[in-house]
């Protein structure tokens, strides 16, 4: 599979893209210098699986789904929510489709099934994958308040409307009232 | 599940600490302000999948094992090579084992069993997630290279005698001869 | 003017998100942390500014375009040019519209006057300001290209090709056979 | 204009300082990773046209002397306040000269022309000019404020006091009171 | 001394990587770029210089001890205390003598004794030394208490428990109630 | 001494001043983010006692003077070699004077007898001091040049001139042919 190869090579260093994109709505609260789209994909990913064990469905599909969810980005940058009314919104599954049409067929359908079912949000695995995403928003959101950020309510306020699980609902209340230093005093 | 529901918003604070910690090896190849751990372990998770989906081995539970590898630097930090000889390796299930004692018993299930999977190293997804892990810090370094920190061989060396998989190699093979920015002439 | 002065400095502080926003495109050559809109717009005012005065132009008019010229990027980011085909490209003088809609009168029209010749490119203010953008562009690329950056030559093209005026062409000629540190020889 | 573009490309890469000099007195104020000059100066412009503006002045050349009222930080730095007493104030219409020594004549004149007016502080849009940099700082010192950094009041209060158009002061007064985020629900 | 020459400039550069290491406790309390070990050691050994002038100790000798206490992090990186329990602390003593094991001999000696004396903590000199490594953190915990950061009361709280010197203890007491930007209005 | 704990709290505060300045230098040499005015010093102060020690000079002394020698930037910043001709150099001796004047008697003679050796350059230990100020810049320079920054051979080739010692001297040279990473392999 040598141009496979270089295909999968090429993909991966699309996706280090990822590593340098900043999260573009934290710029309008105010912050300088926020965490790239692939640090919160990270957490989205870890959160994914964790809300998928808790409500019975299975972890390691939700990550799955969380992985690509925003891979779009490499192409689009991350669009801020003041841009809607301006332009259409991009289809993520095609800029998916161009992103993995050289890949060897095995890779392409793993990432376009895991994009279409996240976009879908139909399976119970795609909904907690949504939900990880909000939830990290929220925690991201609480650790900026923490370092003086004042703007964040609004941030808050839109994760908590957005969660559909259970699992989702009650971390993000439990998140709310507890210091991001929390794990330390456990 | 009120106290379940603090735990896992206060471990979900535990894993915000992955997207502030630096990879400590770069400071040793003079790069001043290197990606972070949860950017690292991202890309890592994405390409076990893929990995994982040419050695026709689980892409989702190669993933799974990816997100938790690096999971314990909330508390140790990352480590650099040059520490060996100076200190015990922390054992990773030691850790792990603290950071989920107080999550209800599938979330805590999870992230252990993916911890013990990922270090006892026997199955092909444990494989294929540490092969990740290595062509991640690859394709990295052919990037650093790439904007013109010049002492990285011995980065990519090391990752390419670690490497295991047919896949892996490939990819590496591939890697060391593309531009990053092939991707956008495709 | 109660409510007008509350509209100015309204409009202050969206402007503030320029000071933010980074150049999406270095993402793809690498930069990890490339530089602000608002750093790339003050150096194409200014250049703005020279090549109009060497054209016969009117030096101040062609600052005021470059000026607002990237101003609608509050609210959509600066998007890289990856993101062709799967969008539509945002109207700059809808958002200038909406921009400037609460400010009196004066400012106002100032602003979209502005936005409009610029958008139009009839002037030959707005030619200068233009290709004050895409010169500003190549200075950095050779800048970057001087701290390592390898890929820059897709920049320093691009922008070579699209420059109109007879100043803006043999400046980049210059640049690009010019340390940028020669200032300090002279 | 063989020299003289090379003067001119010579000229634009002394301008790239300015997107990586800090404004050194936030350094004081405990911010650690304050703004550039460039992107500071970029505002200074837009809100010197706006005042200008409002004020019945000429707003193209209020802000073409605000493009070039910070240009001689290119060799001096950014000099904090704490630094009189301990040295003579550099004159800038002689770092303008040699700035500008080699430069084509119209180029030359433009430059020097508007640092004289802008240092002479006679004509209204020097004065619109010169208050677009305090109101700058000021709406600078609120968005630091509001993401936690205490110790604004004295930059606050500074700049307040020197607001020498209507304009300008009514924005000061209205920017105290406003959030930086307003712009997004308006 | 060829080879002792090159021993040494190869010992310059180890100690580069100081610039480099962030001091990694600050990204527990959220803050995402925290300063070097060096911006750190810098403050130590000046204030470790001050407080053995105050205690009627060498003041020489107490900042030469301090300029060494955290040099052997090139090797090991900065630990955060929520490692203790997962590794047994590494030994500075003799990472220092591999770090000096190449250094003519009188190099070797210098830094072998003071950091010996600093590990010992019997000498004044090495009480004042230590007292500056925790004072420096609590000034630190101040100055980011100042620009937003919460949760530092932590690290002030040990940083003054274990305090030993009345000059530390004083210090201490009166830097804790005191702005940041005192200095300025005095 | 409750003034006395008063004025040294306020003076390390000042003193913290230097961990957020950036060497002003390397801005024109195109570092977008170079080290601070602290991460330079701490290292200065380092080579500055080994330097002596090789020289037979007290590495204690010398390392004091060395700490002290920058210190007064927190009031004028880090002026540029551009600067001169414009502005006459500020008196190092008077703005110590200043920074020292409400501390209580020892710490104040301590300082100001350091500054006046250091300024003075008559002792062993302060040619000594010197020498590591310039050699620290080269490291540092021969640092940038092995991460891509092409433009420093006039910082290099500046400190080699002015190196008085000559194991300064005989760093230097060693420095220039050695790669920073050389201590990993040793």
């Amino acid at each position: 599979m040598p141009d496979d190869a270089a295909a999968l090579a090429a993909f991966g260093y699309e996706l280090g893209v990822l590593k340098r994109i900043r999260r573009a709505g934290w710029w309008h609260a105010g912050v300088r210098d926020p965490e790239s789209v692939a640090e919160h994909s990270m957490r989205v990913a870890q959160l994914a699986a964790v809300i998928a064990a808790e409500e019975g469905a299975d972890p390691a599909r939700a990550a799955l789904l969380a992985l690509w969810h925003d891979s779009q980005e490499t192409r689009t940058g991350d669009l801020p929510h003041t841009v809607s009314g301006y332009l259409t919104k991009p289809e993520p599954r095609r800029i998916t489709a161009d992103q993995t049409e050289q890949l060897p067929q095995r890779s392409r359908e793993l990432i376009r099934s895991a994009v279409d079912e996240y976009e879908a949000q139909h399976s119970v695995e795609a909904l907690c994958a949504k939900d990880a995403d909000k939830l990290e928003m929220l925690l991201q959101a609480v650790e900026y308040r923490d370092i003086g950020v004042h703007r964040v309510e609004g941030w808050i306020d839109s994760a908590r409307k957005s969660l559909k699980t259970q699992t989702g609902q009650r971390i993000a209340e439990a998140a709310v009232n507890l210091s991001p230093l929390a794990w330390r005093d456990r």
